[in-house]
């Protein structure tokens, strides 16, 4: 795409027209079992991840297994069919119910409606063996090393799963950081390897509550983030008995969940007695 | 909130436990007339710009005035009553549908979705008095001016709102882009400033689609942003006839939308001929 930049000097403005690499956005729409679930605007490729993860962390599969995945575009002639793609679990799954309904009065949701709903399928996860800090600290220079699409466009996300020893496992980019870790989370469950106990999530930028909530759903046992997570996000982390670091930058980073650790750069995180 | 921060020497690791402001993100429902339409996450304050604002850029309201904006709170004792906020036209709005619904058979979407739908209640700008480049230069700088949550937590976004000189004269945050620019074109509303013809809106971070969609349903004559746009933002905002604006930064900025600019820092961008 072309793209004009201009430099404002004392002298005057000048610009320059050149060829700019845009990072890719289109929506998707996700099916399961021959009901929309969901539309989002992501960026093409790892498209079956993509929904096969959203139905996973959003706990529409409620464990049933993935029979097939594909796109709806079986002799369609129109681009926008490549766009639609469906989760198939042979009718395993519940039903799922549309996610906006009508209300029967002005207000009939209040009070049923709270932050616990979203999570409440989920159980904290496990102690597993920790991550020890240095591992951690490595993580983002890990990860940018495997990540070439960034770089090129400014715009994307990217997240990745990694070992306790801190090995890079898994990377996806998308426009949308919650798209990036579905990505992840549906290529680990179309591989057979959820749920992902012992392992840790990476995500660039911050750390909201939806990316909190996928990562215990997907029961990694850590999620470290480049940026600063939400009080939500933390609030949540705990909850989960989920690793929450952020500000994870060269040799310093911030351990927002357990609330007590001993700190020691060998020896895994531990909480405090 | 008490968060750990760990520095990693060669000689081991050292911690240590202080209070940290994190940004607040809460979940928000978004009744229209008494049907549930949305529910975000958002960083609490501004809920009635919020709401609004998300029935127009949706365009759920479709011309109708909002007669009233309330918390589903009366006499309710849970905290999370207030987290339920309802836009009131008195019916004059058309009856919003569910966006997620059942499709009749497996492929009920295929051809029928499309990104023009998304945008095909929207007319085509009108042209403007324009915008000079060095005003568009000048606004991050007098955003930052304008907003102080940001600095302190380090995981806010900004939109605000800027005249053809560059004056500030809103300013929204929130933990989603796309809520602090519905906060700015809520607020517009309910002030019966829209549509925003003439004026510029600024977002911290991205140019996604969704926020061009937003911008060009309230009728701003342009767009800035910090960081890069998508591929999908550049053409919808070609298709609007917006002006978008990306990476802008000191006295270097991109221009993306028109396709075509006449580069001059004091008169107003025109399209080449």
């Amino acid at each position: 795409m072309l793209v004009t930049t201009v430099s404002l000097g004392s002298t005057g403005a000048t610009s320059q027209r050149h060829p700019d690499e845009l990072i890719v956005e289109e929506p998707m729409s996700i099916q399961l079992d021959g009901t929309l679930v969901a539309t989002t605007v992501r960026t093409p490729g790892n498209d079956y991840e993509l929904a096969a993860g959203f139905c996973f962390t959003d706990g529409l599969l409620a464990g049933a297994e993935v029979r097939n995945v594909r796109y709806c575009a079986e002799g369609a002639a129109s681009e926008s069919a490549w766009n639609v793609v469906s989760v198939d679990t042979d009718g395993r799954a519940p039903a799922p119910r549309p996610r906006l309904g009508n209300t029967t009065s002005s207000c009939g949701l209040c009070g049923s409606e709270s932050i616990e709903a979203l999570c409440e399928w989920l159980s904290p996860l496990v102690d597993g063996p920790g991550m020890a800090l240095d591992v951690i600290a490595g993580v983002p220079d890990a990860v940018v090393g495997a990540q070439g699409l960034f770089e090129k466009t400014g715009a994307v996300h990217a997240a990745a799963a990694f070992t306790p020893s801190g090995e890079i496992v898994l990377t996806r980019e998308d426009v949308g950081r919650h798209n990036a870790v579905d990505k992840v989370v549906g290529r680990m469950l179309l591989d057979g390897s959820l749920p992902a106990a012992g392992f840790g999530l990476f995500v660039s930028g911050r750390a909201s509550f939806e990316l909190v909530q996928k990562a215990w759903a997907a029961g990694f046992s850590a999620l470290v983030a480049v940026s600063a997570p939400t009080s939500l996000a933390v609030r949540t982390a705990r909850r989960a008995n989920l690793l929450l670091a952020g500000f994870v930058r060269g040799d310093r980073l911030n351990v927002y969940s357990p609330e007590r650790i001993s700190a020691s750069a060998s020896p895994p995180i531990a909480a405090d007695a």
